[in-house]
């Protein structure tokens, strides 16, 4: 995929009542607009993940794949807030000539969706022929679905929900705990928090994967240890991992965005927010996740017109999403043929 | 409960190794040892609790109640490692003069069930006619049962496992490196790491409730909200609660001895293991458990000779063993009487 940059001059305006001195949104894309603008399929990346989908979805992208350059104008946008390309907190301020660190804003995923339909607008599209995406990007995709009815002729929310649930609020709340806890989350520098951003991560493999899937990858294969069990090994090395590229600010952003999903907020509701809907959807469930667990996709199916659910059974938890591409494609491919 | 102190002044060599100069162990008791002496009750307490039963399990101990001090000679030690009274990291190492701190050892269940026996030598109770504990104390409990198979009539061990899972020990893992990423937890001082375990109870508490837990008592009344919810607020909250009333040189410790927790280690295998067992045995597991998901109960109960397996319904997930007094009353009454 090709990267590009999209930038937004004017005062944006966040839900929070915060405003944000413009904008930049890192997009990647793929294949090319055709003249009838009808093949644009949309993707909303989850939360550490970026624009390149081809780099986090391998086995979606490509030559007789699902999403074929060939034929469809393929486009992920960077979420704001992330730091992959697009405004986030280390990102100067114009107005100080400083990054804005711990003065970043609160965004919700609605500003998030809100940004991306501008950059759709700047580009000229007229109508995505599919949106989807899963976890963190699927409640982007389906908050977008909401604003902007008319946009969309199909919608796949994979593992995501209509409004964040307690548990996962609590899960991002832990998560930010153990951020705070590092007292290096306190100064105004790219690396505050970095510590407690391991530990978060770690926090965040427990829901991302359950109790069966440690089982199954994790198991201890020496019976006389009393210390350093493999599955501590694998906590350090995922939390390692992301040390080396992310940041605590855009872990806590992000994670801010996350809990406040609530497609209902000013729409009386979960109910009439969903029946706005307009577009073909196809709601995809695992039936391991726990983070997300099947009855949220089932309420997101009985509530949007129309729809379709779903669900793979996967040995990986919410992971799933990720890595249960053969499953997805099978699924995706039907639900579009299907019309 | 009445309150003592057992002083164990000879080395007592560890699992792993190294030698502890001699212990403490605060124990609490109710009743008294009759003349046959064979009405000893003994509990073993859970990861943050301590020797007084009936501060953590109301309900379960007093007049007309389960466990009876007027029939019943009631016993529980605090674990060492544990902050309540036993010898643990902020103890005087006579070695040195100063207190443990970073240099305290690491123990497994198997020592601190070593040190219980000695307790009860110290005691003259040869016999133990019933022995119970959840989680921690419940895997403290086998151990015991299968080190001395003759000392006990009956065994109830609930909500707990004949080895620690995977997904439990990376949950432990996650907590450690919260605490270690306050970078406080580097001192040698009573508060190190403080700020970490305040991270880590609030990690703890997701696996002890789960989804639909969080769900029913942390949903979020204000629909308009788009940060501050109120299961953040929980978070926070038990988080607090612990920092008040423990440390984190003993959640280290203890966290470190659930991992360890093998009843098969040394002993080719668990099948080996709990096939030593002689004890009566009723193992109870809770339908809502995430933790200490029932098959690892179930595992139990199909493993140990004779045992039977009793499952509670219950809406608080692994916690439920301290909540639902009145079904685990039911369940050990009916399983006593019955013999």
């Amino acid at each position: 995929m090709q990267t590009h940059l999209f930038h937004y001059s004017q005062p944006f305006i966040l839900e929070s009542g915060a405003t944000l001195p413009g904008f930049t949104l890192a997009y990647a894309t793929a294949g090319k607009l055709n003249a009838r603008k009808d093949n644009v399929v949309w993707f909303c990346h989850a939360l550490t993940a970026n624009a390149v989908v081809s780099e986090w979805w391998p086995g979606m992208i490509g030559e007789g794949l699902l999403f074929d350059p060939d034929r469809d104008f393929l486009i992920c946008a960077n979420m704001p807030g992330s730091c992959y390309g697009s405004t986030h907190a280390l990102s100067i301020n114009p107005e100080t000539g400083l990054p804005f660190y711990h003065s970043f804003p609160h965004l919700t995923n609605r500003d998030i969706a809100a940004t991306f339909n501008l950059l759709r607008i700047h580009l000229e599209i007229p109508q995505i022929k599919l949106i989807l995406g899963g976890s963190l990007g699927g409640q982007q995709a389906l908050e977008w679905a909401v604003m902007c009815p008319d946009v969309f002729d199909y919608l796949v929310p994979i593992a995501t929900n209509a409004q964040h649930s307690p548990w996962g609020i609590a899960f991002n709340e832990a998560q930010r705990l153990a951020i705070q806890a590092d007292q290096s989350w306190k100064k105004n520098a790219p690396d505050a928090g970095l510590e407690g951003m391991r530990a978060a991560r770690s926090v965040a493999l427990l829901s991302y994967r359950g109790y069966t899937a440690y089982g199954s990858t994790q198991n201890e294969p020496d019976d006389e240890k009393t210390d350093d069990f493999r599955a501590s090994s694998y906590q350090r090395y995922q939390g390692d991992k992301l040390v080396k590229r992310f940041h605590a600010f855009a872990y806590w952003t992000l994670s801010k965005a996350m809990d406040s999903h609530n497609l209902g907020r000013g729409r009386g509701g979960i109910e009439n927010a969903l029946q706005k809907i307009k577009a073909k959807t196809l709601v995809i469930g695992l039936d391991s996740d726990i983070l997300f667990p099947p009855e949220e996709q089932k309420l997101l199916a009985s509530l949007i017109p129309d729809a379709i659910y779903r669900e793979i059974s996967s040995p990986y938890g919410h992971d799933g999403f990720l890595i249960e591409t053969e499953k997805l494609t099978k699924l995706i491919r039907e639900f579009l043929w299907s019309e």
